[in-house]
C-alpha cells in the first residue's frame, strides 16, 4: 500500500485519456463496488471511454494484441475509479485477492496471459505493495457490448499498519 | 435486510412456479451454498424447475430475451432457496456481495446486462436493503446442460445490527 | 480439516505424475495464492506436468471426458500445492469456500458436472472435513494455452479449533 496510489492512479488515468469526474456511475441495479467486513468485490468493467466501449470484437479477429491489453487497462482503471469512489482513496486498499479478466478471443487465440498481464502491471503501478493478486483468466464467448476485455476484483481493504498474513 | 425476506421470497418463488420443499438438493460432490466467517458463497444454479433445466439454449436463437430473463430469475430464486436453506432465514442475508450472470448468447448476441438486470431486480424484491451487489455478467460457450443462465452469489452473513462498513 | 491432507496430497500427486519440487511458480506479475484475514484466492490452474500443458483442446472433440476428468484433477492438484506453499500445510486449510471449474466443451457438449465432479472429489480426498465446497462449472470460449479446463479456489484459513460457523 502506498499513500501515492491515489497520485499514481490519477496520473495514469490521464495518460489513457480517462477523466473521472463522471464516468464511475452504474447504469443498472448494481453497485460499481460494494463491501461489507473489509472485502470489496468490485463489478465487472468494461473498457469504456466517456460512455462508450472503446475496444470492442475479438482479439485475433479485428482486435489486436495491443489493443486487447489497451483495453484491459482501460477496464482495470475503471475498476479501480470504482473502488476508490468506494473507498474514498486507493491508500485504503490493502490487498487485490483476486483479478479475472475475461476477453473475446478469436479461434484459436491463446495468448490470454498477454493480455491479462496488462491489467496486472496496472495494478502493480498504481496500487504497488498492495498489489499482488491472485489471477484467472478465461476466453468466455461474448462480453457485454461487444466490449474485448471484462474485468473485475476482489480486494481486502484496511489499514497499513493492519498488516496482512500470508499464513 | 429485511424481516420480510422469507415472506418476500416464499410469495416470489411461488408466482415463478417453483415449490422448494424438495427442491434444492445437491446432486454432486459440493454444497448449494457454504459458509464460514460470515461470508457465504452460493454455487451456480442453473434454471431448474422440478430437477429440469426450464430454459435451455442460446439467448437470441431459440431463446428470447424474456424467456432468458425469466431463467435468470429462475437461477436467481435458486440460489436464494439454497441461501436461505444454508442461514435458516434470509433475514441472516447482511450484503449481497458479488452475483455472477453466466449466459449462453447467440453469435453477436449483445444485451447482456437486460439479462442480468432480471437477477438484480429479484435480489432487491426480495432482500431489499440488503440486496446492493457488484455484479459480473458474462456470455460463456455451453452451460451445464445446455442451461441459458447460470447464477452464483457471494454473500456476507450477519445480523441487522452488526451494520455494514460502507467503507 | 485432516493433519493427513499434506500426506494425501503427496500420494495423490505423484500417482497423478506430478513432482512438486520445483513445479508452482508463476511466470506472470500475479501470485499462485495469496490470503489476508484468513481468506485465500488461488489463481486460475491449467493441467500442467513440467511447464507444459497436458490436456488440451476441446473436451467431445479430441479430448474424451476421462482426458478430462484426468485435465481437472491435474489443475487441482496444482492449485492445492499452490495452497500448499502458501500456507505451508493444508492442514491448515479451514474450508474450501469455492471451486470454479472452467472448461473448453465442443458444440454440444454438456457433461460439465462429470468433469467438475473428478475437480471435487480431489479435494474431498485430500482435505476431508475441509472440502465441502460451493462449486461453478462454465463452458468457456478459450483457455489460456488451449488447456482443455482450468481450475480456481476460494479458501477459508484456520485453526482447526476455530471451528466454523455453518449459520
Amino acid at each position: 500500500m502506498s499513500e501515492a496510489s491515489d497520485a499514481l492512479f490519477k496520473k495514469l488515468a490521464a495518460e489513457i485519456g480517462i477523466d473521472f469526474s463522471q464516468e464511475v456511475q452504474s447504469m443498472h441495479r448494481y453497485e460499481l463496488a460494494i463491501g461489507r467486513d473489509r472485502e470489496v468485490h468490485v463489478s465487472g468493467h468494461l473498457p469504456r471511454l466517456r460512455g462508450a466501449v472503446a475496444v470492442s470484437g475479438r482479439i485475433g479477429a479485428g482486435v489486436t494484441l495491443e489493443e486487447a491489453r489497451r483495453a484491459a487497462r482501460l477496464g482495470t482503471i475503471r475498476a479501480l475509479a470504482a473502488l476508490r469512489q468506494h473507498l474514498g482513496s486507493l491508500s485504503r486498499v490493502g490487498q487485490v485477492l483476486r483479478l479475472t479478466v475475461y476477453l473475446q478471443g478469436a479461434e484459436g487465440f491463446t495468448q490470454h496471459a498477454q493480455v491479462a498481464d496488462a491489467a496486472s502491471d496496472l495494478l502493480h503501478a498504481v496500487l504497488q505493495d498492495a498489489a499482488g493478486h491472485a489471477r484467472t483468466v478465461v476466453g468466455v464467448h461474448q462480453l457485454p457490448e461487444n466490449a474485448a476485455v471484462q474485468v473485475d476484483l476482489v480486494v481486502a481493504a484496511g489499514e497499513p499498519e493492519a498488516g496482512y498474513s500470508t499464513f
